[in-house]
């Protein structure tokens, strides 16, 4: 009898090992493991945990390459949208597992499994997104969470591996990290409670440069294609060279508060030097390059446009409509934004752009200029005016 | 026979100095004189604006002492909505001149005057602001704004004052400053390009604290009222207080690009550490304390209305509505906010509050815990993800 | 040993009725069942109703009169935002539904029961409702749903009950009907495809008015209060009475499709003329009186307001801080609107009021007039679109 | 010596035929009239205002055939946004002038003139339209406006033309008049004042048709293509048709109400039954085939496109990027919506389409089905609700 197949999204790690030796000697299935790698593995690492998935007795291993992907899928956009929830996180994480669900998915079709599963616990957004994405791309195969169902302590996991023979790391380190291309998140027990900042020692990067350096990054329609005059032919490139120049710095270091998909208060820390300086560089050009109403529709969609991917509803179609529109805000995005970077804080210099608005042909700020006159700003004062005027003589309501 | 009178809004600067003579002279007026104080000047200071207006002539000069009202009237809404304009600017000047404006608007108000005089030129943003709650408040007074009507040079009215005798400093400074409350701005060379930023030397505060500090600021109802365990009756004091704690460590500085009302750009450099350490005291309070959707519209609302009070429009009813829904918001927003102050920037070290959402007695972000299981969760995900689950098996794009 | 106690949301109808005799019989319970009259049952139908709940053996039965707070807490705010959903439907049952869960779980809370039912399926938006708001209420009471959880056919449900000797009425009609202050909803099988009409017959009021009347609608404060000139101290009152007046004229019926909280789509008609109405004449009001941006911003708020309501959010503190917003509008929102009723159809013949802003003291459109000039226009066309200007002649896309 | 050239906006009426004289005569210029018809001539009209012009002495006269142009550039994108301003009005006038003035400034630039004229008056929105698109197109050539620069009177206008010796219709009619594709603006006496509505005779297509019929509107990609089953190449001339169909009902008579751009509020009646039920149409297929929030973001982006329209802000560039987001979301609104048409009135009786979500494949609303479990749901609002309860449970706020 021909045994019944699973995809599994597989990591390496405790939880997803443990669902290979459960899915595989307690359900009986055949195991298809699959990685999505969007920037936070290295080869080494990816080439240890297809052996060891291979070791476990899964019948299939798949490596997905997906960061150049995941860029232009997903990344672009919060770029775009300058999109930093609740004003402060790049949504590092929420964009990754998205991307990373959608690749195991469309993987999981071509092998029509009976059932998919993941590794994910009941506790957090993970399951959500996973499990959204699965039932849509594959609405006919089931999908098991056997950590989540079960309700499996740390421990419980780890008895069960050792005694079906399992040897692996099972120590736990005191911050747990999620590393990938925009950004790595920190949990730790300061990020537990309302209060307390992560020590120095528990963000992945230290910080070894003290002398200050000048940065320029160049844009083109909006994506970053250039760092101090060298050119990348993929923008993914350009981000994780920007990292490795930013992050000795202990740039882009902050704690998210925010709302989790499941209703409660959630607290991280992130560590995303390149996330948040293509953000204000490409804000700082946007500031120049478009007009007043450009900047505030894509706000008031970006705002929006992060949340839901944040929910994991990447896929609802009005997602593709705001994309669209930040796309189409994009077409003369192109320039040039300037920062001096120093330990922990840069500088942001200014831009320089052939589609600036702010140009002295116009007229400076606050000096005249042939391009109107004194009286037009008093007509224009008059009828801007007009409403608000006429509803105070009307409701004499200004005294 | 009797002259007629104007009110003209009055600084003791070059601007309003000519108007003085002018509107005296030319168009024999009697003048009554008023300057609104927004937290911007010393005792000393208005004492000699005073002295000099009636050596000037005018009939009458009015101080009008409105920081109290400036606050609970503007700048409390500007923190109830986290108000940052292009996600940099307090609205320093914005919030100032229109408080201002009111202010002067309802003192002519008593006097009746036939006209309502101003020293703008045509080039700025406050000629809009001041025409159009001027002609707001007294739709009856006509506008008189020499400097803008006549298109003079600051050449031509140092030259008219001295045919008139006037003895005053004629001297221009590198660096033009506004200070009021809600933070000082900082125009120069460097602001007048796209590129450029203003060395150290033209911050109105320079850095003299470099021991790192800490810092806790307590709220009500998500207003500023206590420091560092002392409380203050009125929360204007505290943002004065706190500004003097931190503007030392040189925090709060940086160049705002923006939209002017006019239609064109213009760059402005500021320092506003109260503003900015309130601002995001008051922001990480709410991330615990509003649900998800509250802070959502709130963020949408906060936009517009930072936009529209930039532009002058702060007598349109519409301001009233928003106030409404921030100030409804706030009815929970209480609590502690600390920081760690250090030169040139600061940490958020979070936040302790009451109403704080984040409550280990509903689990733990990434917990299990007793409020609901992973099934819950799992027909949560299958019911939220319903529609695009349905709407890509009716549309099969998600190949 | 004491029975544990249940509160039931009861109608007397044949789901309800189910759930007294299982939760009797088959869970031992103590039950206190509960209903409330939201404007659709007469004295006549509540006493039959409590009458039957008696005879099936509830221990009380409470009958809760709550149109009045119906009307002041949910559908004021309907009528402020100018609420249709997809721009067709007041939210009748929606609005209803989430006012009756709130009565009941208020009257619950003052039982302290360990249990709280209801009777709604699984198929339909009010199980999430009822759900969201008893768990929000009582925390601590156990929800149970027999038909949901059981799945029971109304086969299944009439075989137990018949089993157990209850004599009730089993018949089907046709068209299942939903009546309250708001409207009557009407479900048949042409509202259960994309397509069709519901026949003459369906709909709850027959159309016997075909003589025209002329209607007059007074509001104060956004609020209706009178009709023809007879005033109301209830705007309830006055909302029933007008649908007297309305629904024989056959005005106020249509097909709502909408999203269901669920995620498919859901198709009903409805009769609702005095919502229709008024709504439609507080809209009359408000073009006249509001400003433009007050227009906008309730417009966008209202939106989300009517859509979160639907989905049983009531709850969600964001709903006060809109309706502060919404009330804040309402200021000056007070006058009449006029119109002719005829059959099928209205015309609204305009409206009066002393806080029009179309007021010919201040010009009439498309006549000149004192308040401003052609000047004024022509330098406010100048400033008004400056920015663009600038952009096309910076990025030469125009040609 | 050469004459300077003036490029004139002409229709043939009173104004803009005093124009042609005036720059004539009193300001010595070459004149190039131009015409743009947008649907509201015949060719008998357009000949005759070209003999017209010659006769009046102008050097050259252009008649440019705009209605398909006018069509794909803006109508399209009303319909993809279901915008009726204030939920009324189709914008008819609003659309049509901002296509004719940029079809005059494209054409004007291929004259390079030094003058570009339009006959507005100082007091409607026309002028602000005409002034911000010639001054975005022609920022070199001065705008002249002789009605409204020198405030001319009808009277004043008459003598002066009959003065020259021209000889054309005088005489005034009781109502004016704007037809063109998307609907025909009437004003008269009654919409003066906030009250009274149109009698009659006043509307341009008397009501002939007595019998209902029957309707069908196909639609591809939000496009309407097909009536009754005949195709039409060009949407434009769908609704040609489509009017012809229904007008003679009187189907999409109305009033409008709204603010104009200078700041009062202005009522105009209208009658638009193509625009209508060709929006109608169109929003119903929507309802069926868009998620949520499509629908949600669609709505909320149109109010604003529909508002900026109006106020002659097209030239925008936000005005590209709201209209990609429009066209992302029509990728599958394909499919026929269906009426009933009667004297006054219509029935929507629904739609077809292959996109429609609301399927019985995926659960009838209100009936059980195998998508998903009473279970399911229950999950669903425990954590849908989640939020909410810990709010409430943290503030105890809800008794």
């Amino acid at each position: 009898m021909n045994k019944k197949k699973v995809v599994l999204a597989y990591s390496g790690g405790l939880d997803t090992s443990y669902c290979v030796k459960y899915l595989s000697e307690e359900r009986g299935l055949e195991i298809h493991s699959v990685l999505v790698n969007t920037g936070g593995f290295s080869q080494q690492e990816l080439d240890e945990v297809e052996k060891r998935a291979y070791a476990m007795g899964v019948t299939s291993h798949k490596t997905i390459e997906e960061t150049s992907n995941y860029y232009s899928s997903v990344i672009k956009y919060l770029i775009f949208g300058n999109i930093l929830k609740n004003s402060t996180y790049p949504l590092s994480v929420s964009a990754e597992r998205v991307s990373q669900a959608m690749a195991i998915a469309k993987y999981a079709k071509t092998l029509n499994p009976e059932y998919i599963a993941h590794g994910s616990t009941g506790a957090g957004n993970d399951q959500v997104r996973f499990d959204m994405i699965f039932q849509t791309y594959l609405p006919d195969a089931e999908i098991i969470t056997p950590i989540r169902d079960m309700r499996l302590s740390r421990e419980e996991e780890i008895a069960y591996l050792q005694s079906k023979g399992v040897d692996m790391d099972f120590s736990k380190s005191a911050y747990s990290i999620n590393k990938g291309l925009w950004g790595t998140s920190v949990g730790g027990k300061e990020t537990l409670s309302s209060k307390g900042y992560l020590p120095e020692e528990a963000w992945p990067t230290q910080v070894t440069k003290t002398v200050e350096e000048d940065l320029e990054l160049g844009f083109v329609k909006g994506e970053l294609k250039s760092i101090n005059g060298t050119e990348f032919t993929h923008s993914y490139e350009a981000i994780q060279a920007l990292e490795k120049i930013a992050a000795p710095f202990g740039i882009g270091r902050d704690i998210h508060v925010g709302d989790t998909i499941i209703g409660i208060k959630g607290r991280v820390g992130f560590e995303a030097s390149a996330a948040i300086l293509t953000i204000k560089a490409h804000q700082a050009l946007e500031k120049h390059i478009l007009t007043k109403w450009q900047i505030y529709w894509k706000d008031q969609v970006a705002a929006f446009y992060g949340n839901w991917l944040h929910e994991g509803q990447f896929m609802d179609p009005v997602m593709r409509d705001l994309e669209s529109m930040m796309e189409s805000s994009q077409k003369f995005v192109t320039g040039k934004a300037f920062f001096k970077l120093l330990p922990y804080r840069y500088q942001l210099i200014g831009i320089e752009s052939e589609h600036d608005l702010m140009s002295a042909k116009f007229g400076n700020y606050g000096e005249m200029n042939n391009a109107w006159t004194g009286d037009d700003v008093k007509g224009f004062a008059k009828i801007f005016g007009n409403q608000s005027a006429i509803y105070h003589q009307v409701n004499q309501e200004n005294d």
